[in-house]
């Protein structure tokens, strides 16, 4: 019944007799170097050398237990870690190349190796925006609206955590998040690592709507973490504790260094993707020491600061190059990468939009996996905004659009088209045009193609008006949850029982 | 001394030390084809088979008199021109694979040959629209002004006629437009070819101010027209004379055809582009005939329409996939390829910035020579948007930064910077960043990298209300022609006595 809806809502969307599948993309463009193979081989060797010869400092006393026992070089009174090639080298050997996060309906598996194309809107974003309620902090409201607008869109592989709904206490708000994005969707989900109690309870939550056993979660993911470096060289408690938890859990990491040139990280884009690329394995160490085989995706977000404020860029020349250069990386040791792409604009504007879009053919012709911040991100995150997650969902579906293959047999080609019209007339008439018209071309979801004349009695809207009709159309729907009544009762006996309790504080 | 104007003008608008070369750019991008050879190959047939089979109809007698003395099939009642693949064959052997465009000042000779890439402004828009002064017809200031802005930046490579001057009657446009371009701009130049009479004057101008002969003029171009064939199979009277007028006199010929897929062109990727080879053909075919080895380009302007309203949409991903087969026609052939980018948006918001930078995309990834409608294209061309203009230009810079190689040895690697700094340090004062930092990242031309709360002090103000300060800001300089006062005055006299004698009416 809940599918039936779904089936309906989503050929209503549709409106056309096209249908092309956006769940399933892999990416058709060619993978550009910046480097040379050269190059790459000696930014890999430094960062080898980075983690033998400087190490890394790790604060968290379990990791740095993991690592002595492997046989790095370990001084406790510094907490730093010397990683030595052979440990990093193990852990590229166990570390998987496919990987299959599990989704909770038919269809919504994501596979995530080399070759794949997969989107995810943008995250962590403190404030929500949008035309109608303005810019302010995010709520468990927006949090619950996103849901829905990721919901709504195939092109939009997992969900995210599109904003901190800052209305609910810390340690309670993974049970919101968690329950908004189990019971609004039935995607992959990303989670947040604030702790094992959080960790623990969203694992719960999971098998709970998923109906799964600990034993059937832990062979396969059902949701991911994404696990940021302190950059330059450290992994604070929380992150190297969700490095841990979710290993062993069988549950997704991404490994994602964040590193802005000249900030965080060297000023040229060389350095910042050989320090980045220096974290990001001893990330993937530690995850592959706490379990051989963990699913764990190699990842990346480096840009450059504006060196007239020192704020993050994105969008830019650098960040471009950076993208193609970490690609390479990803190709050099054979794993699922994730990368990102977003705008440092505060409104969305055609800057923002340049930005975004620029950012991901860096993505694309890195060869990326999955893009994170594919949908909505203003400030560089520091908002998310309704009207450009629209926009950008139709880039996102245009690009899609972009993995399907065409053909030029003769019936395409089409020679006795041509016959059948004069010199200087028209094809609107043609056996071919009338077989294809209604299925031919992608059809916009936001883009205006009429006319200035048509265009202006209509209101002369623009194009983030007409978004606010389309987000709020899809938040206006009598939304369900595509999973059984009962499942989403066992969950909320748990949350209820799990607040009584005291909730799950986040720690770090 | 212009030349000493010109250049501070230039190290004014850097602003940094950083200088990167955007006069000439070599494609950096992997080329991405949408077809396999053989579809390739079986379109290029069915392309030579309508030509033989079904012909074109020429409009001018003369053609069709070039046409038959070659040995093509000429029906004079019907003005059908069935051409063999032998002229067509023999055409592609004597078009030039490289051509350098003249331009009036060091540096701004344009070498167009595949692997270049070059960029022009939005073109032959009626309408000018401004946030200051709205939409409206466009105006010889409007022309002028538009020259300012092509000139003030490196990776505009040749001047367009961006807008119709509706103002000037139309036996008199080409003195106004023409003088605009040589003395407001000292690149190589795109005119109109609108009779016998217009062209001539447009080529005398150009020696004058260019101080050349014909015999110097003939032997090297300085300026382009863009011929567009009647899709479908039709070439008009004027269109045809430009041809064969440029080729006599050395100039350069873009042979455009300007199909829609489902309007004037078979609705389907590989029809529509067939049949657009197929005109490109014929037109290079003519332009061959009239003087073996003239300079012309293989063109492309292919789309789809929104299916709708039958109105023509860009930057669509039909587009895009018709653009990558163009390429794959284009390096068939060897031959030098023109396409172009643009918007079907009434306004400059972000769909009109998404769909400029997704075409754009398209040509790079296509191999395109030269981006016909890089800047300001709103309306699928009916109107020039001044504030899109200046955004779009950004877009072309990050574009031509992505054109200069980047380098990974030792010294950018920077392993002593990552010694220099602790973990969770920064990367400020390292000696790696002072020695960079004034020219390691692209400096933006319009876009704000500030945060919330500073850009909102400073107004909240849009990309399109900065963009408006910066062609303000370049239109109020105190503009001068970078060429000698004395060809200016030849030009002047030369234009007031052609005036007197009753100009030139456009024909056709």
């Amino acid at each position: 019944m809940a599918r039936g809806r779904k089936g309906r809502a989503h050929a209503a969307e549709a409106g056309t007799g096209r249908m092309v599948d956006y769940r399933h993309l892999r990416n058709p463009f060619p993978q550009q170097p910046v480097f040379s193979e050269d190059e790459i081989a000696a930014m890999h060797d430094t960062a080898l050398r980075v983690l033998e010869e400087l190490g890394l400092r790790l604060l968290l006393p379990e990791s740095r237990e993991m690592f002595r026992r492997a046989g790095a070089l370990v001084d406790e009174d510094s907490q730093m870690v010397r990683i030595g090639r052979d440990i990093i080298e193990a852990a590229l050997a166990t570390a998987p190349r496919s990987i299959t996060l599990k989704g909770g309906g038919p269809g919504r598996d994501v596979l995530l190796e080399p070759g794949v194309i997969t989107f995810q809107s943008g995250a962590s974003a403190p404030h929500a925006t949008d035309l109608e309620r303005g810019r302010r902090p995010g709520s468990l409201r927006d949090f619950r609206e996103l849901m829905q607008l990721t919901q709504a869109f195939d092109v939009l592989h997992m969900t995210q955590t599109p904003v901190e709904p800052q209305d609910i206490a810390p340690h309670l708000r993974h049970y919101a998040t968690t329950e908004a994005q189990l019971t609004l969707t039935d995607k992959p989900l990303c989670v947040f690592a604030r702790g094992k109690g959080q960790t623990s309870d969203n694992f719960e939550m999971i098998r709970l709507i998923r109906g799964v056993d600990e034993t059937a979660f832990s062979t396969a993911p059902h949701c991911f973490t994404v696990i940021n470096s302190n950059s330059p060289r450290q992994l604070d408690m929380t992150m190297s504790q969700g490095v841990i938890d979710f290993a062993r859990a069988g549950q997704m990491v991404v490994a994602t260094p964040f590193t802005l040139m000249g900030a965080m990280a060297p000023i040229t884009v060389a350095g910042a993707i050989t320090l980045s690329h220096a974290e990001a394995l001893a990330i993937i160490a530690m995850n592959q020491l706490a379990r051989p085989g963990a699913p764990i995706m190699y990842g990346t977000f480096t840009s450059n600061v504006f060196m007239k404020s020192g704020s993050p860029a994105l969008g830019t020349p650098e960040q471009f190059k950076a993208t193609l250069a970490a690609g390479q990386m990803a190709r050099r040791i054979g794993m699922p990468w994730r990368c990102a792409t977003g705008s440092a604009g505060n409104i969305a504007d055609a800057q923002a939009a340049h930005e975004t879009q620029f950012a991901l053919w860096a993505c694309l012709l890195g060869g990326a996996t999955t893009v994170l911040h594919s949908t909505g991100w203003l400030e560089s995150g520091l908002s998310l905004s309704y009207e450009k997650f629209i926009t950008d969902v139709e880039l996102l579906q245009m690009m899609a659009e972009l993995c399907a293959p065409t053909t030029a047999n003769a019936a395409d080609i089409g020679f006795d088209a041509v016959t059948e019209v004069s010199p200087g007339g028209h094809f609107f008439a043609t056996g071919q045009t009338l077989e294809r018209y209604r299925t031919a071309f992608y059809e916009p979801l936001v883009a205006d193609w009429t006319n200035f004349g048509s265009w202006t009695e209509h209101g002369a809207r623009d194009v983030n008006a007409r978004a606010t009709d389309v987000w709020k159309a899809i938040i206006a729907r009598d939304w369900r949850a595509p999973v059984g009544e009962d499942r989403i009762e066992a969950l909320q006996e748990f949350i209820i029982r799990r607040t009584a309790e005291g909730g799950a504080a986040p720690t770090g």
